[in-house]
């Protein structure tokens, strides 16, 4: 399977490599990624977890965010659009404590102005342990 | 200023050093803290980044989730209960791209039940860039 | 196909007359319920407008709590279970005017607390109009 | 008190008089109303109710559009901008069976594309029951 998701040639000039971010710091390993669908799976450690030893419910937030962002820039990029978060909303439904995590996202809408995305998380049991929606806005830069 | 928000006396044994997760990794400043308010500084860095330069939208959600959770564990803790987060809900108004971002946390309403905590982010210049809901369950530990 | 959803056997007693609630006014036409799914359609008339015309924000958010909380309740009801609305989130995408509407619910998740269940609203035209998501607590009866 | 909300002078011209509409079926009492703050109230009955005999969520949902749409079409009307209704989020604490509500709604952002308005609902005890979050687009008319 080919390298994901960053293709230099359709991806925008990027203001700081990706190892540096956040996205970096969350070290999604990509599984599938396209107009539709992405499919990201990442390792549980200390620095994802809080204090008590879940994983932190801000991961999932992150995780999804970066999904969101990365597939719907990717997509609108090469008309000349750019893409920025709206909204970002995480329910939790078991805590996840060792192991990796699966996420599936689903594009369940677009139009001319936001693309919206779904995410479900799952634990090594294939659990369904999160969901987040997040939407995606897309304007022409200015 | 005495020191945030660990007090040893009053909080559970934690399972992970804070330095050593994603809370230390967020490197929160804390100004404030009680049962009906908190206040928070944090510094705009590469880390926090995504790559195209802005304030990754994970972190507000992160931010307020470790908000949350600190005040409410706090507060419950020494009455034999636990928390974990429910829900996060964050809606991005403005983006951020550099100096500080100031939280303010208020708690809307509790009950037996649940904490709900509202999250508002201004940057350097006082604007309102975001808000956050939270909600926190309280239960007795199993 | 039979009629839906009330079967006077697996339902608790109701407290006031279905034609007489909310429920009613709302006119709902059942389509399809079981516990993974569920489908409606209505009308829209002037009772379900906004002054400008549209179909009013507040009637999605009442349809998909409607849906969602009889096919939980029909569900667990059997087994002595109550169940009551905890969360109710819609976004709207396309305004509807005029027409008929309608609505496919799915249960996202299920646990021992809670039923997600996502609903879809599409017009006349096929066209997606607005999603909302509904949360609803499964307890057992004080 | 003078009548709210309807000055005709101010408002758009109404497709359907409100008495015909949803907005008319809730029959709220409007107590106050200005671009920053708003208060209504109504009465608990049957026709508000689910089957159960509490108060039908769908209608937190409902008065809580009605309130944040009128409030922002009478702000920005007269400078030639339409509202419409983008996301309407709301959480129930307390479940509500008799009496009447207040509601109490304060916008917490508006910006030039969005007003967000917060919603709280009390009981005749006083007791918050329920939330609810409204985000209102404002545009200028096609």
């Amino acid at each position: 399977m080919e390298a994901f998701p960053y293709d230099a040639a359709e991806l925008p000039q990027l203001a700081i490599p990706v190892a540096q971010t956040l996205e970096g710091f969350l070290d999604l390993r990509w599984i599938a990624l396209d107009d539709e669908h992405a499919e990201v799976r990442f390792a549980v450690r200390d620095a994802l977890r809080q204090p008590l030893g879940l994983l932190h419910g801000g991961v999932y937030s992150a995780v999804a965010e970066t999904i969101a962002s990365v597939a719907t820039v990717r997509a609108v990029w090469p008309d000349g659009f750019t893409a920025s978060g709206l909204r970002n909303s995480a329910q939790f439904l078991r805590p996840v404590t060792d192991g990796s995590v699966r996420v599936s996202a689903r594009c369940r809408h677009r139009d001319d102005r936001e693309w919206l995305w779904s995410h479900e998380f799952h634990d090594d049991r294939q659990r369904l342990c999160a969901i987040v929606d997040v939407t995606i806005a897309v304007r022409r830069p200015r």
